[in-house]
């Protein structure tokens, strides 16, 4: 699929944290090139090796794939770079332990559905669980702040709007008002799919990248990688890339901090005005 | 892990509808001779080459993984059984479409959350949509009689109980009431887990085989391997495995009809009376 061309040794990479990756594609895509990145990050060019996990959307379905084992080290990330349908949204997770055991059941991404669609939510950060309410439609399995953090974004939706599912504008409202009261508790980076829209809100860290016509070269950040996107995009592809930090020497832009950005068909589709921040 | 031993060719299997297949272990095991049988039966020894997709469950999350390729011919099939972990619970099936489209979407099992456990679900047969009720708390995604089955199953238990799980007895009691009721409208074959206990139901042909000590030799139906039980297994491991056809030449019961029958432990755990048959 890609032509990769010889790339300058490696820059330093510091990761303190979680990492969270986020695709969504005006077409369905594959994330090979990106994802060959991301997923050194856990063990190899960073120390995030608490198991890690991957939401690809086939259709309406999310296929939610979640592996105990570091990233760089991993079985299914290499079954998943080679087999893999194309998405047109993606969301994973490299995971470093903060809040409830390394376990399978802790690990990101969490899916719930609601409205006939599935829901995906991976987060990085912490959260003062104590000081968040309970869940009352959609509970956690395991025991991380962060899967309360999704069912009550969920839950939010489901006290506004019951069983009809809103308009974009109204959903992006209160997902918007839901994300505020509870980041107020803590850090909460995540990105957030329901299939056709992904969400991205940054407490501290969250990066993004478009890629559109005309297309250029990129060179991963994370080994010695790169590729020429002319050479195996078309015109039309369009497609925003959501990172915790930069993985390519790409023109990264920082998401604004305290605001809840919807992408949809591969570009930013929310009001550029600050909310919050 | 296992010691296989030379078979005797391969018996005729005749395959005409959905395979299920269910596993319930008192200790995490893998499922790695029955599983290798089964999958033959998509696109190799049976004719159900509509894809295929399992439920794994790894303490209290379950990892569902859908392929739309035949189980004969499926990487993921290969990868699963090389590096997949333990369980206790687990439920597969491969489909032979009769509604929905085929799509991933449409792929068993299908998963739900619900008092703080992940729910899997998997139906062989054809229910008539227009004499089901309208589910109300738990939504299909896709367009499947059997995923509108398994959310009226679980819409029944959050009417009847709330937010608080119920003891076993009375979750089986509302499960096996709702199965009744369901059953009216057509062929209700299935398997259920909520990751601690198995339920199943016959309509027309599901069977099982318990494995305990002392354990013999088993070959399989659909292709020349045979396992001897004794040299893998501890006297204390025992489990059940329940498929829609004999998947081996053990001593394989077929399921009472129309019973709510559950597995825990390993063993049957539900009373043997006969219940609305």
């Amino acid at each position: 699929m890609q032509n990769q061309v010889n790339a300058l040794p490696s820059r330093a990479v510091n990761l303190p944290m979680c990492q969270l990756l986020g695709m969504n594609s005006f077409k369905p895509a594959q994330l090979s090139f990106s994802l060959e990145g991301f997923l050194r990050r856990g063990g190899e060019t960073g120390e995030h090796a608490d198991g890690w996990g991957i939401a690809l959307y086939e259709e309406r379905r999310c296929h939610l794939l979640i592996d105990e084992q570091p990233s760089a080290q991993s079985l299914m990330a290499q079954w998943i770079q080679q087999y893999s349908t194309r998405s047109r949204n993606i969301i994973a997770h490299i995971r470093k332990a903060t809040q409830g055991v390394v376990s399978a059941t802790n690990c990101h991404p969490f899916m719930r559905q609601l409205w006939g669609r599935e829901w995906s939510f991976a987060h990085n950060g912490n959260l003062d669980v104590a000081a968040l309410p309970r869940a009352e439609h959609f509970q956690p399995v395991g025991q991380t702040d962060s899967e309360l953090a999704f069912c009550l974004l969920l839950d939010a939706l489901v006290r506004r709007f019951g069983e009809t599912e809103p308009a974009p504008e109204a959903l992006h409202e209160v997902l918007a008002e839901t994300t505020r009261q509870i980041a107020a508790s803590g850090t909460f980076n995540f990105v957030l799919s329901n299939g056709e829209v992904l969400f991205a809100h940054r407490s501290t860290e969250l990066h993004y990248v478009l890629r559109a016509h005309p297309f250029g070269r990129a060179l991963l950040l994370d080994c010695q990688l790169g590729i020429d996107f002319s050479r195996i995009n078309h015109p039309d592809d369009r497609m925003v890339i959501i990172a915790t930090q930069p993985l390519t020497d790409e023109a990264w832009l920082p998401l604004p901090q305290g605001e809840l950005v919807a992408f949809a068909g591969g570009r930013r589709s929310s009001p550029l005005g600050l909310v919050g921040a």
